[in-house]
């Protein structure tokens, strides 16, 4: 079969996400990334797209949405890789110019923003797969499914953090990650936009249910940063369950530590990111099975997609992320039920109501505020 | 040097902290067992007296109290393993019969009872220790002194958790552990109490600092239960430290899940009650390193004192209980600088406080409570 | 019921595995320690009695022999925690005077010691037992169990280690514990003798098999020594299964790495000595368990007598101790079925063939030899 | 920069290692698939070239290789993924025709082959490399940087072993995997062969030496099979450094366990591939350190260039075996200081010794047989 071709939008020199996003669609060898609009700097974009070996340079996001769709070579999709508050703009516009989107989350800088993309995306026929990549895990995929036939019994706690400590310290002006991260003009929210939304929709994506309320404590531990970088937020289900997030990007010693627990009346599971390959599986009085992936034990059809290699030989961050890939190719190329997984634009605004949520939780002093859901 | 004198209340066939009293009591050759008042039912504490070798077996606490207190070798302390409504009474009595009293934790079911041994243990020059047995931990130790010089330096987030999944299901009538704790007349709270105090405690042992509010989520998951069986909470310190509690007796998988995280501004420590004799502790942006009981990298005197054998040759549970027994040896015999480090009155009282200022918010729909401190 | 009466040989001030004995005999309540020849040096041996309380100090352990045998409150047993070339000579002594002997490993330092206790001790009817200490690990004999009831089908392979690395350097002539164990006339041989003969005793207890033959590589790795360090061994079972057995002390990062493996043509499990409390057991296809002491998957009843506290509070090395100590005890009483898990003379017959035999090997450059069995 | 073009041999539908190769050569972007003999069944290869969208597809290797080097735009290298016995051809008749040759491990089924794949690829220009994909493992880089620097000190012991379990049954006649692994005269050998030469490969990686002796115990612990299928083997090295290899297909419970420790007179470190982004490295009296792939701590340049992503986010198999392709395309495009690194023919030839050693010493019970050295 032939690759889908692929633009990208951000992602030029010095940047980080884009370069995972093009060895993420690269992985398994349905896309091509052949157009770029890498910068908005046109010489760093020139550079990029050079560096690349890629021929359609774009200095513009919009003269590329237009470009594109008028070739008859054109890409199927873009990869938007900008900071957050340049979303909406190039997500819209090649929305509207009928090319798909694949965006990297979360969805938008601001509730306004948000609503922009839900107005387009909703109107038009064009995908919008937003790529909370964790989802991709096939050891994730195994656990949803066990969660939602209810292997676990009736669902009770949701535990999840996501720890990091790059931000420990006041960051360098230079640092271009940073950088756009810890300005709430650009990213909206700090460690909860940044890696919270990412928690929450992996409980979402497991459990399939979404807490009503949220109580929310947020703090900027690093003297003048203007958003929070530790997040301590308490979780209501209208099911009657109950949750704890945290989300911190100044707790020393944690690399990428997104943990998730789950409890049920019948059986619990625990997954860390930083070992995927290994579910943690318990049923109440009896011993706890570390279920792998590629065993045959990983039992969720949809898990075994997700899985490349035969147990024991490790899959990490970059085949979770090329999963979200496929599944986008699949769904472009119209396979049959494509695209059952791919986080997409509720996911997004379901993340926009976290964060919101959140933030208005923390100036009301911590109070219940209600999720709003999609 | 001959063993001290120890008599006990409670703790009669059937019952499970008691045992480990005598175990922790007898560990390190500073204590013999010697009377007991084992049980409110003469005929079981008869039996238990007899199975455990005790000539001086009394059908009540407060006849034994006089009774020891009379003898030319009466007992130099008692250790009083009741449940949690039957620990104000004989505390009181043998601190009045001039009998040094080590309590199992929490203090009191209720704020009350509290206040009563309170008054007691203030007026009186007896000794009152409390066994918050994990402050016991070599390992603890050395976190608790590496936190207080400021190793990690500016405290930022205690993460502290405390899971079980005992109680998963409902308890049969014949529970006898279950029983009381599931009881709100007998044991004052549910999860909170029993080892939401453990949770708090010892991040307070190890900190040095109390958090000045709290906001508490707490739920019977199990229906018909009428204490609670899960407890979210957050906290806030004075110093603007932040934290999350959780404690749970129905989270399928966790055995005695007790796991203590602290971040300051300049490093990281992680400890779990099941592997307690490996301190994980992370500069930033140095690698982590594993300090074991008993290596040279266990530099404080308090975890070198509390370690029996080289490293390597685990030390658990009943080890660290012997600790608290030793050092209570140690402060009776008046050493020097003894009962330094053993939990005691004080303690208790803040783990009153504790749930009291949980059920206050918890009622008050999450709201944030001032911790009453001492 | 009163404890037993206990006397010990060695052990004074500066030795490391007397303390060890002495909790173990404690920690249950089943031993009083009444009397000692704790040292060879007079004044050493006088000051260690005091230390310790004891009334009953001699200089001689022939006397002291003697002496208790004469008294009506004599000692039920000795435990003679002396250097290797120290067992065979008290240990004869008491049994010929009718006491009880728990001798610490290995059996003696040489062939004709182990000999001499083997003539002394079939001879008499007072009991020996070895305190191959590891073998009271409940998560051991809930292998052994296991394994012996079929449970991982026909035996295949065993792979045994024990690595530390307190030799790593030469060692200071004031470090009392290297002192002897370097030297090849107290203790017999090196690592194979000190910790091999337990990795040796671990592998025999669980699988109920012993190699008919074995090919050892030795070296002494630090410049100078005179005693292996490091063994290298493998080993055949007439049944056909095979093994690996390493032993070093010098293998750095490596406190009591002392690690069982075991595999069968339907299953496998592994063990390790630093976290005792967990059994990892995989059947073929299906996924590793956690079998965790005190949950009720510790299905062997073995298992569940040698364990103190309920899941998830760790119990260790001095408990795994103390249960030889009261399985001795037990013996003693004539107890029904007791002593039938106590490491004995055999097991220590064994051990001796094991160090004799790869020596042996070890001369002829490796060659095969056959281990001599009892 | 355009990528170069691959050719692939073998690796048709129903093969493992092949679908490896691919993605392994795609996922940094400097290889493209464009011809293949993907079979030696005529319609299974143009099946599979048909599925993978390959226009060049050949019946026969041979006519492959001219075809190609008669071409303006043949292939630049060609993947050889079939069966051991069927290495030595294709290598030969690539490699006279001028391109460039990847081929998977081992070198050889026989030392005939290998010594005629020798002859061919020293008299000629072209470049062969041997896909011990394990050596470009970040963290392994690290290691073996840490070792050759001398920062464990002067070698004693290498511990390396490699278990798995999905040999531990009879095989099905159809399962295509097993069906040739297990076949002398397509393998050569058994589990020795197939991730024993892995096992060796590695330790030779990592500490820059090859022993100089082994002695072996070979054992088909499957009635009927034809191969070993466990191998003990002991390794002796001319600076007296001393080793254990264990190689297992049988080993109930193990997945794909490659271990690796490595102890001097310094320092130790561990390694396993299964979680293979952390390298525990331990400096004598000092607590082992956690080091991490991306974080400040790996050091080397070689690790640095082989890891794509932050720390924390895991990488695997795939991005292992990737860098291989990538080192390769650096050697091939002629990049100073390319290729440094890569496996090749003399690792090849090494393996080859290995089983043939190993061989010999276990039909000479185990007997000590020197390792030829190239």
């Amino acid at each position: 079969m032939k690759p889908l071709k692929l633009g990208m939008v951000g992602g030029g020199q010095g940047a980080f996400i884009g370069a995972v996003h093009r060895i993420a669609a690269r992985l398994d060898g349905q896309w091509q990334l052949v157009a770029g609009a890498l910068s908005s700097d046109p010489q760093r974009a020139e550079a990029s797209a050079q560096e690349l070996g890629l021929d359609r340079n774009y200095a513009d996001f919009r003269q590329m949405a237009q470009a594109e769709a008028a070739r008859d070579d054109g890409i199927d999709a873009v990869a938007i890789v900008t900071p957050n508050h340049v979303h909406a703009d190039p997500a819209i516009a090649f929305l509207e110019a009928g090319i798909h989107v694949i965006c990297d989350k979360p969805l938008a800088a601001t509730a306004e923003d948000a609503a922009r993309i839900k107005a387009a995306a909703e109107a038009l026929p064009t995908h919008f797969i937003l790529t909370h990549n964790y989802t991709g895990y096939p050891m994730i995929r195994q656990a949803r499914e066990m969660v939602q036939a209810g292997e676990l019994g009736k669902l009770r706690l949701v535990q999840v953090e996501y720890a990091q400590d790059w931000l420990t310290e006041p960051t360098a002006p230079d640092n271009k990650q940073a950088d756009w991260r810890t300005d709430p003009a650009r990213s909206g929210a700090g460690a909860i936009g940044d890696i919270g939304t990412h928690a929450f929709n992996l409980a979402h994506f497991v459990t399939g249910e979404v807490p009503s309320h949220l109580a929310a404590d947020l703090s900027s531990m690093v003297p003048g940063r203007l958003v929070d970088d530790n997040a301590h937020i308490l979780l209501r289900y209208a099911s009657g369950a109950r949750g704890m997030l945290w989300a911190s990007q100044v707790a020393v010693g944690n690399e990428n530590g997104l943990r998730l627990r789950i409890y049920g009346d019948r059986g619990g599971l625990e997954w860390s990111q930083e070992h995927p390959n290994h579910l943690y599986v318990s049923g109440f009085g009896r011993p706890t099975q570390i279920v792998t992936r590629g065993s045959s034990a990983m039992t969720s059809l949809d898990a075994q997609r997700a899985s490349r290699v035969p147990s024991g030989h490790p899959e990490g961050y970059l085949e979770c992320f090329a999963t979200l890939y496929n599944e986008a190719a699949d769904l472009i190329r119209g396979k049959h039920d494509a695209g059952r997984l791919s986080p997409g634009l509720r996911d997004g605004l379901l993340g926009v109501s976290f964060v919101s949520g959140a933030l208005s939780s923390a100036k009301g002093n911590g109070k219940w505020v209600r999720v709003k859901l999609y």
